[in-house]
């Protein structure tokens, strides 16, 4: 039965993060082969965008350590876009090397996160983007920009809106393609998202440029979710399995899993391509690799793993 | 930050059910006096309407086979509603012999359900309800009717908005005062909710006569009551620490936390009168005496229990 609510989009396209943004903040590290296996399997599922490594260096996150030797065992699939997390000019240097085609940077809206995560302050991280963007975009890659801690910080409470956007602005404006706004602790709520949106909005930042990245920490991923919809987000981010934790909560529950995404868009009558069945048993799978269960609810519930 | 959505309520009312449809629906059986003691304990957070015990034969859920024992030593708690659940006439008049004021029967949209849960068709569990909120009403009590499998049934399928329409219609026409509309396994999405809401409401039954009770079972419950709230809903059903797996759904995962529905509600500028640092730590007290920890994403969030 699909049962459309007014206003939403007819289709969603889903950037897959699980093998970057989960796996990387997973305690155990997966060997190359089963990375490859895990990509694979996601595009079989129908998944389209999917976020496949960072080149960052390995003493940081050795869990992708491998982002050289997992490149060509992904092949070209067809029809998937495979973008690369890249760091700094070395980084994006290594991934074109490798063929990638698109890229994405890490950056904050806040000056706590971008010294705690970049060792930089906010401008200097966006002074070190700038020539990667240019380099990228000269090389024919696309460039997303990911912009953290858009409304809540661990240090600084909740971030005001308009220092979300300018933020943002300078990010857009140094060339990037997409913004995805992270809410990396998850204590947003609906009418915040609505609010950070309408500003961007203001700011000349239309909701067709930007993707949204919520954290389930606090249960309120779907929530939020919708109202991005509502206000013309079609971009999600979500993680097979809602894998990866949240380093900077003390929580097992960190990203949006792409099943329980999945599960409401279906029912909502939008269009994801994704075949639920074949992404649970994938999420299952790698469940058993890191040896711990998913935390996605609709992976429990349709995997009757309890 | 309070950064409300436009058309949402000022004030939403909880229907705390923790203590009978989550331990109903738990292993473990607790002690009386444990019992009383979370009743108080959510009542000092700030819930007004606490769902105290069932008065079902002890045969069909011994954990709650002491409501007899329990209700004497709530007492009489200033400005907090304490309904009862009763199944036939011999628990009302069990339930009023105890100075009970508020009862609520346990209905089914589909055949299916009440065959297998109250092992009646839909038309006999009505004419069993008949004299009980007749009686109930007579003696001063109110009445809340809830209606299980309003979205799907794990027998059925989808459940046709209109069957339901049907069926609440009877149940309303009996002389309940508010319905409660259940996701008893948790399969609902937004556009669904909107969907039954107005069906409803072209059959008489306007969304202040309503509450909502969602399941968490395949993460959708907030998403859901964001819904419901834009309809014009302002009672919504929850349980502590999301006490109450699901045994229709092999999961963990059953009620609504009421843990992240306040976190989203306060997010939402919207008053519950409910301490969520308060709640939390009963619910983490609680789920000590479960031995299993909580399954709401708030309470482990802020319980920093992982």
């Amino acid at each position: 039965m699909v049962l459309p609510e007014p206003g939403l989009p007819a289709r969603v396209r889903i950037h897959e993060v699980g093998a970057r943004d989960g796996l990387q903040n997973e305690k155990a590290t997966v060997p190359t082969e089963v990375k490859a296996e895990f990509v694979h399997r996601l595009a079989d599922a129908g998944l389209t965008t999917i976020e496949a490594t960072s080149f960052v260096h390995p003493k940081w996150v050795p869990q992708l350590a491998d982002a050289e030797a997992l490149m060509p065992l992904l092949g070209d699939l067809d029809g998937v876009r495979l973008p690369v997390l890249v760091p700094n000019e070395r980084g994006l240097d290594r991934a074109l090397a490798l063929g990638v085609r698109e890229i994405a940077v890490f950056g904050s809206a806040t000056e706590s996160f971008a010294k705690a995560n970049l060792n930089r302050t906010v401008d200097e991280s966006l002074a070190m983007f700038e020539p990667v963007v240019a380099k990228a975009r000269d090389a024919g890659a696309s460039v997303r920009g990911y912009l953290s801690m858009c409304f809540g910080d661990p240090w600084e409470g909740a971030v005001p809106v308009d220092q979300v956007a300018g933020v943002a602005k300078r990010l857009a404006d140094l060339g990037c393609d997409e913004l995805s706004l992270g809410d990396t602790i998850g204590v947003a709520t609906p009418g915040h998202v609505t609010a950070l949106l309408t500003t961007l909005g203001e700011a000349g930042l239309p909701a067709a440029r930007l993707a949204v990245h919520f954290h389930d920490t606090y249960g309120q991923a779907l929530a939020n979710t919708l109202a991005a919809l509502r206000f013309g987000v079609t971009t999600v981010d979500a993680s097979a399995g809602g894998l990866g934790g949240c380093p900077y909560a003390k929580s097992a529950t960190g990203n949006l899993a792409t099943e329980d995404l999945v599960w409401m868009l279906t029912g909502l009558g939008i269009d994801t391509g994704v075949d639920l069945a074949r992404l649970t048993a994938t999420s299952v799978w790698m469940a058993g690799h890191l040896g711990r269960p998913s935390p996605s609810r609709t992976v429990r519930a349709l995997s009757h793993e309890e």
